[in-house]
């Protein structure tokens, strides 16, 4: 830290991505990408000559590319915003809708980057324990002012609320705003972006990372009320207008044409996902019910720091998390079938030497 | 406006970026954008395989960009950073160096989105305005214990600072950090790259957008002290990690390799900037001495609003500034020699009109 740094930020702890790696080839079950390449249209759409224009500014407001989203998710232009990446809609809700004394609250166990807005912005914080299943207790969050954020499914463990659940919360105080961060939602959870109509208090937050396969193209949204989209505008424009790039605005609108390919690779993700979670529960694990591209997973003979270690040794990287709930688990990405058999494989040969 | 949000916002104004008309086709000259494709090696990465593995995040420490930048700037990589535009290097710098009742300085007539900044965070301005002849007083600069923000050349005016003068600021005070900000240097400026070696308090701000024909790929950088360096990345890696996708960082790296596309461009555009600036001032404008890749000009037998009014409907957009104190000038944009020959013809055609 130099001298310089303004002192209201020196106990801010920045958040920690998973660890990509360059000393070696791995199988990356660590970061919940998708194993599958993005979709030839968005590679055509990337090369294509208007988004090589590179020497125009984008269009700052994105147009083309919130209408597309605007069909896919039956709303209007004006209910959407595009970010650089989901956090980045994330920082502008934050900043947004917590300030003045309103404070955040939100789970022990979720999105790692919410306490680190809260420091960010110098935002009150309220921590709402999930169960001793890990499952968020839905009564937590109704009788309180602060803004909420639910992972929804939640990330880290993949546990979904149900849409009526998430209706009761948001229609408790319409006072106060609702934001559900449905990064994993087309992997099997429910979406709340319909609810949007109908409360001009529920943020819907969106990533083309996950089911999208655009991680590196880093494309965010939010999807509400005109209102609320209005007010992250009036953020956005305060911070940097041309948020999104040429080359991510192309890749963005051909991804979210090709629903086809969306289909194929969420669908064999969702499939996957139950083969491994079978394979690990026939092995002795503990795995929540997940509706994410990944599975939380404990076995009770190996310490998640040892059986990360082990596995990571055998060239394939999962995710160990900081929170202390769940230091006993991992969290594995799921990624091709062949991926997950050499998984299995190993978990098979690391259990057999504990015997 | 919605009743969510934050009351510390509400009166908050935010940037308003050069218009980008939609309804026809205009020569622009509204946005400093550079006339000239990017570098085909641009072109060529940006469509690499390595590029368009977009399913995998891009590296969040940009480590093999800032090698490129150090290596064109003779610093080492932890003395640079790069950003998702440098409207984002500055956004960092606002929150990382302004915080805690430190304050901001800049001049009157500058980059306009210090101020907004400033709102955003709530920090407290001081404004400097610059002297009847659009320069800077540097000695408004010293002995006061703001961070300061120069733009060198500086927006608007075009007006550079030799760098004796820049060293003066920096060196008579070290316990506060000075920014230059040098989006326009590359086009006649003087750059304090240098200077960051010996001054721990200055911070060096670069973008690819003017001189390098990178507009639309949204990348920007910071050089200084690998303390400042890391002050920075710490706001950066709480706001959001992964901010260079993987195509604008193959197209930056690309850009910085292309030295000999980059002389040509930035030759060519100081050429006909002179050539530019000669036939306005022979038709009677008063002509800034600009080093930046636009001209400010103003001609007292026109209002600028009626200039840049009637040179719209005759197809040539120019800006029109929200500063008073230039309202009766127009910034033009430096595009190609053809383009500059259209608007001295739109030119003579409006002033033959008046007499």
């Amino acid at each position: 830290m130099s001298i310089y740094f303004t002192p209201d930020l020196s106990a801010l702890k920045p958040y920690v991505p998973g660890e990509q790696p360059k000393d070696r080839k791995y199988i990356k079950l660590n970061t919940n990408e998708s194993p599958f390449p993005p979709s030839q249209e968005v590679i055509k759409a990337v090369c294509s000559e208007e988004a090589l224009r590179l020497n125009l500014y984008p269009d700052p407001d994105a147009g083309e590319l919130c209408e597309a989203l605007a069909q896919r998710y039956g709303v209007s232009k004006e209910n959407v915003i595009c970010t650089n990446g989901s956090d980045e809609a994330l920082a502008f809700a934050f900043r947004a809708f917590c300030g003045s004394g309103r404070g955040a609250a939100f789970a022990d166990i979720t999105y790692g980057f919410y306490p680190v807005y809260c420091d960010l912005y110098g935002i009150k914080r309220t921590i709402l324990p999930v169960q001793d299943d890990l499952t968020i207790k839905a009564d937590d969050y109704i009788g309180i002012p602060e803004t909420v954020f639910i992972a929804n499914p939640n990330a880290q463990t993949g546990l979904s609320l149900p849409l009526d659940v998430i209706e009761k919360i948001v229609g408790s105080d319409k006072n106060r705003v609702v934001v559900a961060d449905e990064a994993y939602v087309d992997f099997g959870g429910e979406s709340a972006v319909g609810l949007t109509k109908r409360y001009p208090n529920l943020l819907i937050i969106g990533t083309f990372s996950k089911s999208r396969s655009l991680a590196g193209g880093r494309l965010g949204f939010a999807i509400g009320d005109r209102e609320l989209i209005s007010d992250l505008n009036t953020v956005r424009y305060s911070f940097h207008p041309y948020n999104i790039n040429r080359l991510t605005m192309a890749a963005g609108i051909a991804a979210v044409g090709d629903t086809g390919y969306f289909a194929e690779c969420v669908n064999e993700i969702i499939k996957v996902r139950a083969m491994t979670r079978q394979a690990l529960i026939k092995r002795g694990f503990d795995v929540t019910d997940s509706r994410g591209n990944f599975l939380l997973a404990a076995n009770k003979k190996i310490s998640g720091r040892e059986l990360y270690s082990r596995l990571k040794d055998m060239g394939v990287l999962v995710r160990l998390l900081p929170d202390d709930r769940i230091k006993d688990h991992i969290r594995i990405t799921i990624g091709t079938q062949d991926q997950m058999d050499t998984l299995i494989r190993c978990v098979d040969v690391i259990l057999k030497g504990l015997v």
